[in-house]
């Protein structure tokens, strides 16, 4: 994926940029040299960093006014999908600009879905990492509690993947050894998606949820836990190793 | 099936109770006239009520002293899965005596898994309905922040519903109108599985919780959540009906 | 309390502002005809908005590239402070611009502290109501816990506000009626400080969190608990008030 | 203090005991050759234990029943008030109980209060100590966020102590090294209080709250956060030190 210098602006008619945080965005757009100055007339521009909605809006219509389209469309999957080639590019823009957009993203990820106008991928996407940072501690709270009740891993596994706690946290990144051999429970909670970023994207959820008035209670609790994790130094296990701050102790 | 009166115990040579609480388990099963007291020899006895995990392994204890093999065989999927008969019945007890019992929880229920020695059947139960809970409240939040910053309930379910937030609460029981038909939602959220029975759960949880000295933060969370919501008279509605007070508005 | 216009700046050489929020302040103050653009030389800008602390840094600095001294100067206190004089302004900025204001800080307020640099006036606030917040709901929960146990409030009231939990939610704005008898819960719950006042400090309190990665728990629950209940309608009641929404019944 | 011994409980005319937890409290009073059992007639039983409200009111109903009047009178205040002499005692009973049992409780603490009758000494306490344990953490997360926004603790907390966010676990025991001398947190957290038996106290709270429908969402989540602490090998620290569990790094 290009770096999305300036450079390449001038160069192709498709600009990618991947950037940390939106001050970043915010200046390789908008600032003095940036893309909306240097890029070629009619550049789709498709910026895939995971920012805040706010950023992601006001970037695209800073775009818009010089005439150009853009997307926003970061993407999830973490290391696993990069390397099985799964990963998911949620994406926010015009119909036209989705369409001119939509073949470049399919060659670097599996699903490729438009959300909607500008600032919509954003949203898709923390308002998705939120329901799965909250779902994954929770998953990680009923295996825990069925370890102090002598319920094995694996029977809570077997029951509860099949009835109604089903979820992808579960089933797919089962935070406990051994029910999900794919899992990075299975390998020291080696990433996977690191609570790292899933702090940030908790963080962005928060930061939108303050600015529109939303309610997010298991959201905001979620985001205090991965703060904390991160803090004592785990933020490079996968999410899912939050499993070990919540039991203080390591699973057999 | 049966009340689980004392003279069933007497009649047959299976006795199943359902009964509201654990002191009621206990008064049927351990008074002086009680099912214990006056089952025929060699009667299995199953009771099928939703109670602490504690109560479940004294009477099981009991029952055992008395040479009664016991199975404690709470049952999951409310009022839509006993009209599908796709209720699941997770069951505690020794092997020996799920092999008896199987058969007629299978007149009953779609599902029926051992879960290990007794009282694991409450244990899956709990472990179950709290991620359960907390993923229903972590779905209403994401939809209700969705909707604040403009991207439709429809287009985060057609996301989420196929990425790593997927739950079962977001895919049969999903608590915006709209995106599943058979959901509560579409029908002012008449149950299903009310909040009053998934508080009940939730409560069960963390006296267990309390109990073994487990870390349940989520958990917590959810059951003082719908405490709220079931002290403010909505106890009857489906446990997704959680989504009107976290928005304290109707969704359209 | 002046009202901040541009004209104001020009005229003397103090400056008062007031504002709903940063953007207000930032346009008042930044924009092409705002107070730095226009205000005389040498006048000392006062801003006694509660805002966030990045706007208010940014703003100051602003104001010292231009060669004038500010201060951030949130009040606290409510309409029963301003009512009885006993409003506290706390206080950022450099010492020799706090020595210019503080006497006219006085002429409005009892107590006046000098917090530090810029910004540190609106950090103390949000720390002080952030701590209020939790601790009011804290309170709320003391008194709702012990009525469901059968010890009545003013039984309570007299124990814990000489022991451990003594704090000035309880003992200056206690939120069950009786104990105290000038606090909102006497009548009404007509406020006093609003509860959407207290819900914007905390939200502030949020933003702050995020941007500087500080875990605060219950810091966040308390903000999602006045989210729930402002929206629910009450924003306009003193944000003692939510004793009403733990409770979902009225107290007698 | 007494050990409470049944054999005390002959020989004079009035039993104390302090026990761990409530199952103690009904061996040593209610088993066969237990208090209740060999009293002599007439004797006054204080249990000075902390323990669970129905077990205070079970055991003094069972008393009654054998005539024997009781109070339930834990006590709070911790080492320091022990050394100190500042122990408070929160006695349940009745009246006539409590005016014979006063003067020997004098003898051991500084206050000591009537909370009405049988049980309310318990629920005095846990209610008490719920509000001092969100409070705590509160105030730890007020110091935390201060900190990473360059507001010293002593400027905090000179402000905070005299404004709206004062209460005894800033003041008296403030988390942060320094503005206190006689808090623990300068002498390494070394109790003091421990965080050992503010979680005792804080699940007692819950178990109540469960039991009686109460919502306490703050106090839940302290009882988890403390749970947690405790876990990670904290609980013989005093219930102070969870600031280092908010912060995960040490203050200078």
């Amino acid at each position: 994926m290009a770096a999305g210098a300036p450079e390449a602006a001038a160069a192709g008619e498709i600009v990618i940029t991947m950037l940390p945080a939106g001050p970043q965005v915010r200046q390789v757009y908008l600032g003095p040299d940036g893309i909306i100055a240097r890029a070629r007339p009619g550049a789709l521009l498709i910026d895939c960093s995971t920012i805040d909605v706010e950023t992601a809006r006001a970037v695209a219509a800073s775009a818009a006014d010089s005439g150009f389209e853009m997307l926003d469309a970061p993407v999830s999957g973490g290391v696993i999908g990069a390397e099985a080639g799964t990963l998911t590019f949620m994406v926010g823009g015009e119909a036209s600009a989705f369409s001119r957009g939509e073949s470049i993203l399919q060659a670097m990820g599996k699903t490729i879905v438009h959300a909607g106008p500008a600032g919509n991928g954003q949203t898709a996407k923390i308002c998705n990492n939120m329901i799965l940072g909250a779902s994954m501690i929770a998953v990680c709270e009923g295996f825990a509690l069925a370890e102090k009740l002598g319920l094995p891993a694996q029977t809570l596994f077997d029951i509860a993947s099949k009835s109604t706690s089903q979820c992808w946290a579960m089933t797919s990144y089962c935070p406990v050894p051994g029910p999900v051999p794919a899992a990075p429970s299975n390998r020291g909670y080696a990433p996977g998606f690191t609570a790292a970023m899933m702090l940030k994207d908790l963080r962005l959820a928060q930061q939108a949820a303050g600015a529109t008035a939303a309610a997010t209670p298991l959201g905001a609790a979620a985001a205090n836990l991965y703060q904390m994790f991160v803090d004592g130094g785990d933020g490079q296990l996968d999410f899912s190793g939050i499993m070990r701050f919540l039991r203080r102790q390591s699973l057999a």
